[in-house]
């Protein structure tokens, strides 16, 4: 790649300058964080796959009509995206009880929700992403009630075609989360899908054997993640016989 | 008082059947309890203070057309109120930030907040009452969206009111937490105002000395509790001379 203007480093992801204003490139890294940065490993092979998983979701949710940040893949590990004004937010929707929610209102893990539950985390490091509510988001000015309502029917149509398509690869949806940004075009401004998608921002169980084939494997020292990130990839149809053997070499993880 | 049936003995109150079907009597303890139960005293004249200003409040706001379950003080520590289906929410509307929301959303306490914010927590000791959203409340059925946006618009009057009190007797209101329930009568059901408002349940500062008058004084050690929620008391104008005396001698506290 020729040389770029770095702009950001995440825990999983790299923003670099675009080739056009206005555009980004998201390079996913094999770096695993966990309990607010923790805990940390390099997991050779994981941002290879969640940019293909990403790659493969953002498309089909354009498709859709559903606006995302998505361009194109550019290689192994960088995608095109067009640069948003992130949304402090992290919106997590949920259709079975696991990981904080149960602790917090004493659910057990794997209890089926009355109904999908929207949750919204002030997106700061800092202060551990505290759980927040409409009242809290409107007062301080991170969304309006417009874009709220953008946001919730946004979440609402991505859970439906998430719980689908995982669903018809014998994957449980569990709960996933997702950012938001703010993409202005000529006078317009409109809210689209920003960041990722991937098993490092779902929970996605077997549906057969309820094993778990997302990031909890770091959280919770089960290893195999990446055996786990790219059976996922399979069932979705991403990942060619060719692929398969790519994304296991190590040699062609740089 | 005659023999009467106990029917719940709370943190700080104890409820009694009352003398006719549909009411209650409310008790005011001079138990005092903070970090869900760990910290505990007993505060001599506190249960006699809240019942006169809790009084006082609910009787201005039922003149206001806010209907609460409040119907006559029976004696110097007891209330008679009607009996409503607790709504298992602890509806908390701050002005200024100050306790729990300094630490989640990184604020210093006495910062005026952006607007008024309304928050829930969850009303249950063994999870420590955890803060909740909208989403929350009507998909686990705790109350409903017309319910949540009646008492959002009852909120927002409380607020406007108690403002306006405590501001006229040089009093800042910080914030406070109220509890609501279901009043069902003939075949109708409405919301209610129910529980108490007192210092123990709002944060109070004097607004020249910014003195806390309120049950801060017990969770930060400061001393001095009956002494601040009688100022309360004295400059709302509910302690007349003689009252005064009494709220002061202990042999009338029992
Ligand atoms: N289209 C976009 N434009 C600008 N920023 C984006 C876009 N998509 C994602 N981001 C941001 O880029 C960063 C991605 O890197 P990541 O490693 O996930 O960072 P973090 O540790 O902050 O979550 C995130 O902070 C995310 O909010
Ligand atoms: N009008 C009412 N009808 C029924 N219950 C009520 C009414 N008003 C308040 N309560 C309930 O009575 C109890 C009051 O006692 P308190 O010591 O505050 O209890 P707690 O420790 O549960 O907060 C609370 O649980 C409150 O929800
Ligand atoms: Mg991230
Ligand atoms: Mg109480």
């Amino acid at each position: 790649m020729s040389r770029r203007r770095r702009l950001y480093e995440g825990k999983a992801k790299v923003l670099y300058e675009g080739p056009e204003p206005g555009t980004l490139v998201q390079h996913f890294k094999d770096d695993a964080t966990a309990g607010n940065g923790e805990k940390h490993e390099v997991i050779d092979g994981k941002g290879v796959l969640n940019n293909r998983i990403s790659e493969f979701i953002f498309t089909q949710l354009n498709d859709l009509g559903i606006p995302t940040h998505f361009i194109k893949r550019l290689n192994m590990r960088e995608q095109l995206i067009r640069e948003v004004e992130i949304i402090p937010l992290e919106v997590v929707v949920r259709n079975v009880a696991a990981g904080s929610i149960c602790k917090r209102l004493g659910l057990e893990s794997g209890t089926r929700l009355p109904r999908s539950i929207i949750e919204f985390y002030y997106k700061d490091d800092k202060l551990g992403d505290p759980i927040v509510a409409e009242e809290h988001i409107t007062a301080f000015g991170w969304a309006n009630p417009q874009e709220l309502d953008d946001i919730m029917s946004m979440a609402v149509r991505i859970n439906d075609f998430l719980c689908g398509m995982f669903l018809g690869a014998g994957i449980q949806l569990v709960d996933f989360k997702i950012e938001l940004g703010r993409l202005y075009e000529d006078d317009t401004m409109r809210i689209v899908l920003a960041d990722e998608i991937s098993p490092d921002s779902c929970r996605l169980w077997d549906v057969k054997t309820q094993n778990k084939l997302d990031k909890d494997r770091f959280r919770q020292d089960l290893g195999g993640l990446v055996d786990a990130y790219r059976e996922v990839a399979q069932r979705l149809g991403i990942l060619s016989e060719a692929d398969n053997a790519l994304a296991t070499g190590p040699r062609l993880v740089q």
